[in-house]
């Protein structure tokens, strides 16, 4: 056993349907006690410091203590193209993603970037993500074996794409082998320690019929799998879609009759949806990965948040950096544009909606929420340690933070807290990350601890 | 004397009228021979090399070395509430700044301020803004004598707001006592050292036609002083105004009746423009700073980069940070956002045009192009020395960059240098800025040079 103490800051409910201040879980002296891999104890120092008196503790003065952040769609093997210059999706596809993923039928190369984007994803305090690979099974593989060493909870599956003349021929899969493939890689690794599969059809216009048809063969015979897609993003896409299944009414309509659509099934981006999708989306139980960087990397456009999350038709929705068209692996600089997308339609998005997007909301749209997203006890040992002050910038907004001292010093502390946190969210982004553990073992340590 | 080796990048021409590779000059292997405060040679190392064998040269090996970054529009006295959280225009100001900026009457904080917000230029490597202060003269005279000391060339001016209900009555000023005050500063610091004067009303809201008048005074009086306001950021603020000024035709024709409307005036945001207010920016040699982290921050709206740079209306553009309502004090995180306000109009800023903006071109919108903005002799020493490879996943994409091999030598320099500074202006900040250099003096340089 061994013990973290600090200020903690989780969420017991989701923000967007509750009070926040009832929704969030803020302990400005708390301690986290971690028995192997998982969560023992969880509370205030106060009534769980002289139980814990004997265990090994890691105090963090300063600094808070948050779940893991979940990015909810990644693209592995993008990591070195990320932010490539100027296309809108279908040409940024063909001029830059296919020659680079190419690349991953070499096995090793695959090891190599995998180890290099998971290391990333931690130094960014990222420790689940749902992730995208390429048609060869040895990136998946080798991205599996690199997580098993790991020890840490990522989703990933064969990423199919077999319609002639949207990949190279070098590319492509086809649904037979697409199927084989996945079965193989399913009985290989799902769920062998904590490594998750998702049957991964790259985007409808990418499959032909017979390869949704054949994801759907997998998800009927292996339930209990994701299913990862991409979905609605941009509107030449969109009418490409239509073009490609004339029989389907729209876009989610053609993953609805490969029969993939419901819990576990995430649309990537989902940004130009109809009132019917919005209620198909809601009533199935599916999620979207709201990407802003992405959407506003490559102009897709706007994604509508408050839609997703309204009463009448809620979504499950968590965060995505869709990295490399997202041009960050930083779930803090995501926030930053969701924040900036959500204010172009009039709407704010709170700190405490932000992050708990990032946290909770991302465990609960994978259905992950009793292995990771918040501290209760049972739960995965997979934590975030954040300095919201890593910049001067940042160092000199907190000090004039405007607070009513007029007030109990509980809400001046969480005022303060949430002050500082909104400004991280907004000027932060890797320099915020001071410590990332997983499965309870510290993976990350930021090198260093002066301000630069 | 003394020199700089290293590699250079500059503009001989605006990269939105002529062709991107005849605009920008870059040189490999290039010397700076700076003497005092000015620039005395310039040229590549191989024909300039001998002739400067004996002067004390800096070399800077794999790095770019470009013009100090202008940034055309920017708040002083809201470096402290950088990114504060959740409002439009009008309730943000009513909230958040005014009450800091009343912190601005005494003159030592305002000093302490002015000192931390130069340096965080200067940490960003800017080396000239277009400055805003507050209704207190003090506030003025302590920026400008932070200036001073450091020989920087910044414009700044008393920001007047005499409008009853528009600020808290402590914080308005008078149109008179507007006058007083500008026209004694205006004396004091105007083209005194490198310090440069900026009549600057607020905005059109804040002012009584009686103080915009006195503006149109002041410009008469002192025709060799700059104009600096904001203009068409926010619908309901143009709406506002319509009702205040109802003899103008539209926003800008409110200045226009003032007599303050040509060359170097400057208009901040102009995101809602007709095609008849482009028309009359563009005749009357106006410009606009184009402040995109600020607008999709606050929400405002899509600034037409595309419009203002058109063939047939052109208008002098620089780019601003909009300090604290831009979310950054970073011309890099600038570029992002403008990148990214263009993508989701199907434009593309290309790493040069952005480039351009960020040095000449902001140079060009201010008439400041004989004293800063590119490395032509004569010009004063403000440069930045970058790093376009400072965080891992920059120095990874760099490596893995997609290079023809089958062009000349110096194609492939080039492309590979595009690359990396496109790299560089998506992902980069002040992170990439390794040292920065004012009037030929380093005034900044990073502490340490591992990679984080």
């Amino acid at each position: 056993m061994k013990a973290i103490r600090g200020a903690f800051l989780d969420f017991l409910y989701d923000p967007f349907y509750k009070d926040e201040q009832e929704a969030v879980r803020y302990l400005t002296d708390g301690i986290l006690v971690i028995d192997g891999e998982k969560i023992a104890d969880f509370g205030s120092y106060e009534e769980l410091g002289d139980k814990y008196s004997d265990v090994e503790t890691t105090t963090y003065a300063n600094r808070l203590i948050m779940p893991g952040f979940i990015d909810t769609h990644v693209h592995y093997p993008q990591t070195e193209m990320i932010a490539a210059f100027g296309e809108q999706l279908l040409e940024w596809l063909e001029k830059y993603t296919f020659p680079t993923e190419l690349k991953f039928r070499d096995k090793a190369y695959a090891r190599q970037v995998a180890d290099r984007f998971l290391n990333m994803l931690l130094a960014n305090g990222t420790t689940t993500a749902q992730v995208f690979t390429t048609t060869f099974p040895q990136s998946v593989d080798a991205f599996f074996e690199a997580c098993s060493e790991r020890n840490i909870c990522m989703i990933a599956g064969l990423t199919g794409i077999d319609r002639p003349g949207l990949a190279p021929p070098e590319y492509l899969d086809t649904a037979d082998t697409f199927y084989a493939n996945s079965r193989d890689l399913i009985e290989r690794w799902h769920l062998k320690g904590r490594n998750k599969y998702a049957i991964t059809p790259r985007f409808a216009l990418g499959s032909t019929r017979e390869q949704l048809d054949r994801c759907g063969q997998l998800k009927g015979e292996y339930p209990d799998t994701w299913v990862n897609t991409h979905m609605s993003e941009n509107h030449k896409e969109i009418a490409q879609v239509a073009e490609a299944f004339p029989e389907a009414k729209d876009y989610l309509n053609v993953y609805e009759r490969a029969g993939i659509v419901g819990p576990k099934f995430t649309a990537g981006h989902a940004i130009h949806l109809s009132d019917d999708a919005y209620r198909r989306m809601s009533s199935s139980k599916s999620s979207i990965s709201f990407c802003p960087a992405s959407n506003l990397y490559l102009g897709s456009g706007l994604f509508m948040i408050h839609k997703a999350k309204s009463v009448e038709t809620p979504v499950l929705v968590g965060v995505g950096t869709d990295m490399g068209a997202g041009d960050c692996f930083s779930i803090l600089r995501v926030l930053n544009d969701a924040y900036k997308v959500a204010a172009l339609q009039t709407q704010k998005l709170s700190v405490l909606k932000g992050l708990y997007l990032a946290t909770l909301g991302g465990a609960k749209s994978l259905l992950l929420e009793d292995e990771i997203g918040s501290f209760d006890p049972g739960k995965f040992a997979d934590i975030v340690v954040l300095n919201t002050r890593p910049t001067p910038a940042l160092a000199f907004r907190a000090e004039n933070a405007i607070i009513d001292e007029s007030r109990p010093v509980e809400e001046q502390r969480r005022e303060r807290m949430e002050h500082e946190a909104f400004g991280m969210m907004m000027l932060g982004d890797e320099r915020a990350v001071e410590a990332t553990y997983v499965s309870g073992n510290l993976l990350y340590q930021k090198l260093g601890n002066h301000i630069h």
